[in-house]
């Protein structure tokens, strides 16, 4: 099977610049799997990015804020800020990110949830959102 | 401080329709904490569905496919089902949870990942949705 | 170091009886890991009941108690079942249970509280408890 | 269905005051829930404390014990570290929280274990316990 | 940046027949990922198989072994099966299955740790391994 | 039934000389559980050591990896660091740590993989590991 890796290459470049518009690339880029095997990172971010975020089937802020979703279930709380972050690059706002945590408290329960609510305060107050 | 309850429980009746229209209620409805404590799991219903869900501030088929990628996240097969056919009934097409799975599987890995495609193929197979 | 292996598998013996009065054992002894390294198995068993469970600073209803809580918090739906029914044959009651799995859903969410609730009428059901 | 709110927050604010006898108020009181959403964080906590651990089928001490062993269940420092201190405020002892870690460590494995313990060992440093 | 992709398709056939030399597939193979979206999961394995496993780094047994004791961690029993017959496939024996399982039990705890007992026994018992 | 405790300590302490051949100990020692309950603590480790890694059934280098693999898979990020410089100390390299790694991210999703890559940049900087 053939995969049409050049073809989500510049997908993933557009993605990139809609979701890091003023420094070109995400918080976490340059983190250690980037340094360790830069190959494999990128490999990574071009079926990330190119493939599935690129995809026009659904839109780039309902997909950040099901990434958001899904990693408040993995109480991951640096990638949550990051996605946060990413998905208010693309237009969600300060309600729409506190109601999301609301929501996901019924299903991850208090201490996910508070980790959701603190990343959400965290990427906040960095862009001075009251 | 005083909680709008019987506006939450008024709205989540709302709500309860919009995502089971036929059925009138959820397939898990009636489980074990339903039967063991049905006070309290109508509280939640109440809250989650008439505070969360008929919330406006995000649209009700985003909430629904917030909520499925969270559960991929947890890993939890059966709520992933319900909540497939849960974001289907309030507009999420075949394609759209088939995008999002791929998407979500770059956070979650092949096996949660694989949890999510069996339960969206379920819940296909079980509507004739080719 | 010097471990007192054989007053720990002496009050093993005795936990056991208070766990199990009518059968004598475990529902989940005989499993893979008994069957495949008896001898580590039966390690376990004599660490888990002889020096843990047997120690009086806790007496064996509240350590049963807990030990559903955690499994509860891992989310682990036949662990639950055999520790709901352990804790009630050291003399939790039906409502007890009830009441320590709707503490328990503030803190892991619906699917895992779920878990919870379904393994207690799981034993109820077994024990014609109303 | 008609939920009795009002008792349930005056039941939440009697066990506020056997929790946090000193302070009144809980070391995570103040987080980025309360923050950005204080109605829902406030719900959370009528519900938790008024409805589930004012309930008197279970005493404080022991709810208290669960919610440890549940929090240790999931890995969550921080919040094992509140509810260690809330348990000896309300009359566990240090022998009792580190029995306690010493029989959960069969459940959970050693990196979760520890976690409890450190969570305990921060909680006696902190009160000066021996 | 270029990937090898070719390169990596031809080397996950190779390790493909080593790890399936009697049936020439995964016992997962066909799974709901591979129907709903064929591309996506075929290009998973070449990834997997051609830039991971076929790696020379590491020889195939040991990467076997270290993704069984992953899904030990994950506490995902089918996978953990799936990988204990590919390891046994290059090679792995069964008391080297047996022998992982108990020392992993010290990290993962009963639950998990049974988990991958049981998913043991099903292997041998299947293969017919005394 | 009889177990070989002291066979156990003594081959624990050939294990910890390999494991430390610096330090004579871990860098996890003296944690919270061995000062909280050092008999238990040390009946940990001389079961983990001297009956577990102890065992020539798997060489030590390759049980090593396993460990940092269930790590990952538990998303332990200060454990998997204790194990990479453990499996180092007794012959894994470099360039063996990150293929790991890689291979893993197909199983655990990124920010778990993120966090092995994270944990083994902290072990080659500590090594000056080029």
């Amino acid at each position: 099977m053939d995969f049409p890796v050049e073809e989500w290459s510049n997908r993933a470049e557009a993605v990139k610049k809609q979701f890091y518009p003023s420094t070109g690339k995400s918080r976490l880029a340059g983190n250690a799997m980037a340094e360790l095997d830069p190959e494999f990172a990128e490999l990574i971010q071009v079926v990330a990015r190119g493939r599935a975020y690129a995809d026009p089937t659904i839109d780039l802020k309902t997909r950040a804020l099901c990434t958001v979703a899904c990693l408040v279930g993995l109480g991951e709380q640096r990638y949550v800020e990051n996605w946060i972050a990413n998905s208010m690059n693309v237009g969600a706002t300060k309600d729409e990110i506190v109601e999301l945590m609301v929501q996901l408290f019924v299903y991850v329960g208090t201490p996910k949830a508070v980790i959701g609510f603190e990343a959400a305060k965290a990427v906040f107050t960095e862009r001075g959102v009251q």
